[in-house]
């Protein structure tokens, strides 16, 4: 009963979605529509007694009626017919569900009952599931969008969410960028599963390069902080964490009937088992999709090169904010660049190539920069239309130093750039403040791993 | 020589772009050709010895030959022609010029002398200019964009910029967003207009509703804070300031060869004078954006009403964090809307409607709220795919609260309203946290006018 139904639950070879509708507005419409359209490879079962056909897919009255096995149930139907649906299920032999529907603890003492009974029935016939009240699963790699709006790009990033909208957010951008999804969970209620049975499957799910988790409250602090440390040894866990002021933590309780417990506590957790804070929904994507495929870099040394002044500068005074260190370049690697960069090249940190900077510069100068002993890290912010950007970064991407490249203001060029960059794996970030706040996160992950390394030898 | 020099520069009825280029890379071309594009309805005049027709229009040898009066002049040719452009430019009567050729002061002392030549001259002769080292003007309102990337959107929001390339990012997010842009001014090396001059322009130009700024450092302290001073009792001034740092003003000195002063005066000076400051690019057209556009709020009691759970806590925390105030329902409003909401939202701050929130329930809900004696500021936050959320936001919009429109985690159904509440003259934004901060700053510059305005009674 443990990680098996959990990959069943990301990875079944057959999905029941109890509660199907022909009407195009439902839920139960949208869900098993996102199904088909995400382009699921294993069977599909739409259950409805009142239809015989929906979206081309033959319909069943029931879970007992399908003549085959059921892996995987979502369930979009009224709370007080779930128990009965769940009942059904565990005689199916249906592994792991996924409850939809609102109307249990969140509403009060009455829902609070009927969703004991539904864990109980659960735990009677095996079966782990998520939510009631959430907003589903997604697993693009196997095309199962079990949840909403449709989100089919397959990627590294994974994100676990107690927020339904944090999540689609969070896989509405990568979507757009063309970095994708591994798993998503919108968690709702977490009446069974909770994100400590996600982290704990997704410490070994091989699609997955870093999670990103948006909680109000965590389960079981213990069992998360035990999995989280090992979870972290091999990949990051990156948090955003609500609750953290009186009337935020109020609110937890309204939302999820939950305690949000007092943020410095979390925060001294958190920096015990390598899993990095953030403060914002966009911090979450950013350093999740930062952690997921930048590489390590070898300490905090930061050299920015730039054709945009002014980015330069903000950038030095985020990296200096933050605790990163503005490098000096070598004398050997000023040198070599007064010969080769035109004089009016600002040959220093921030190393500005100016606004009449092409590719070739910026190769020119990368070229020289990845071999200096003095930086760790190389901010790469592209600040006008460069065409075949992409292709310099690619060019000494992973190649001693972690070059973290930055576009903004280059209009239609940029974006054909940034696209083509994520589709080859680099991140690229949109502004110098956002790409210095995941050079930061990255290196206090590249810390953890260092202490945890030494301290497996000592 | 005030603003009547000033206001050629953006409201020329004829332009010279001197450096007219055939090539379609060179900047002389790309100038030129988004001047053409933009539709400026004045007379535009390529400038270039060596060329008869350019982009279907006439080609003169020099100004001097141009059979009419120029208002403007734009020039790109190589720094050392510069001071013989402007003594003919002179000779023929121009009020205003943006030298965007660059090897001027940035250079060294050599480009200094040739910069103090060029200064000279244009005293002499009286003209203004922008400049040199600099990415141009634009002035959408009047089809004027001697600068790029071709930004065409008119709108209420100015951009005075010491980096090309964060005003050339507001730009690109203005127009994407259907917001647009009133002027925009790249300042490069300030050898003779300064952002002082330009702020008492737009504090008199009726199509600016809000300025944003980016210095790294300002040229005349007390003058600045004089203009800033008259300027902010009319519309609100934003800043962005870089240098804070001891490298990022060292940054500063060779960017500009100015010296960035310590942040903490900056900030006594803003506050004295109203500016509002910003702490990242994002950040600075969001307030400017959202200063613009949003009604003054009575208060800082913040009410929030969300479908999404989640984004309602993370609200919570950050209007907590900032200092306003999260207010309690009155309970009359409350009664009533426990009346009319389905039993299962929640009916307290932040007011949760619940993931299945049509646009019809936030009529239902802004329609008692709106007459809460306890609310000041209404951030209404989006957080699924509702459609027709921009006619309700509408039908409250303006009325007697500020109501402060979020969306995320809504798809194509999310790009499609925000468009359609942006067209509305309704700023939405994008995220709680950066709807919070527009909030927090629209508050702060309330304040601040009901501070003048006191002062002015008494």
């Amino acid at each position: 009963m443990g990680l098996e139904h959990i990959k069943a639950l990301f990875e079944p070879r057959s999905v029941a979605v109890v509660g199907a509708s022909r009407e195009p507005w439902k839920t139960g419409h949208i869900i098993l529509k996102n199904i088909v359209e995400a382009g699921f490879k294993g069977k599909i079962y739409p259950i409805n007694p009142k239809a015989t056909e929906i979206l081309g897919l033959t319909v069943y009255p029931s879970v007992s009626k399908v003549p085959d096995d059921i892996d995987m149930m979502v369930v979009v139907v009224p709370a007080r017919i779930v128990p009965r649906i769940m009942e059904e299920a565990g005689e199916k032999g249906v592994k792991a569900a996924v409850i939809i529907s609102g109307g249990f603890a969140e509403t009060g003492p009455e829902g609070a009952k009927l969703q004991e009974e539904v864990v109980k029935i659960a735990r009677k016939y095996g079966i782990r599931f998520v939510g009631p009240n959430c907003q589903g699963v997604n697993n693009p790699h196997n095309g199962l969008c079990a949840s909403w709006p449709l989100i089919k790009k397959a990627g590294p990033l994974a994100i676990i969410s107690q927020s339904g909208t944090v999540a689609a957010t969070f896989e509405i951008w990568a979507e757009r960028e063309g970095i994708g999804i591994s798993k998503m969970v919108a968690l709702g209620n977490r009446a069974d599963i909770t994100e400590v049975d996600i982290l704990e499957y997704l410490g070994e799910d091989s699609n997955t390069k870093a999670i990103g988790m948006y909680i109000e409250s965590v389960s079981h602090g213990k069992r998360f902080l035990e999995v989280a440390q090992e979870v972290t040894k091999r990949k990051p866990i990156i948090v955003l964490k609500s609750g953290r002021t009186a009337a935020g933590a109020r609110a937890v309780a309204s939302h999820t009937g939950s305690l949000a417990g007092e943020y410095r506590i979390y925060l001294a957790a958190f920096k015990k088992a390598g899993v990095i804070p953030v403060d914002s929904i966009e911090e979450l994507y950013d350093v999740t999709k930062g952690l997921a495929l930048l590489p390590k870099p070898k300490g905090n040394r930061v050299l920015i090169i730039t054709s945009s002044g002014g980015s330069g500068i903000i950038s030095t005074d985020y990296s200096e904010l933050l605790g990163l260190k503005v490098t000096s370049l070598a004398s050997e690697t000023a040198e070599e660049l007064r010969k080769v960069l035109p004089s009016y090249c600002i040959v220093r940190n921030p190393l500005d190539l100016t606004g009449d900077a092409t590719a070739e510069r910026y190769d020119v100068t990368l070229g020289r920069v990845i071999k200096d002993p003095n930086v760790d890290i190389v901010l790469t912010i592209f600040g006008d239309p460069i065409p075949d950007a992409n292709n310099v970064v690619e060019k000494y991407y992973n190649k001693g130093k972690t070059i973290v490249p930055v576009y903004l203001g280059g209009g239609d060029v940029e974006e054909k750039e940034k696209a083509l960059m994520h589709s080859k794996g680099i991140p690229v970030f949109p502004t110098p403040e956002r790409g210095v706040k995941v050079v930061r996160a990255l290196y206090e992950y590249t810390l953890h791993l260092e202490k945890v390394r030494r301290r497996s030898l000592s």
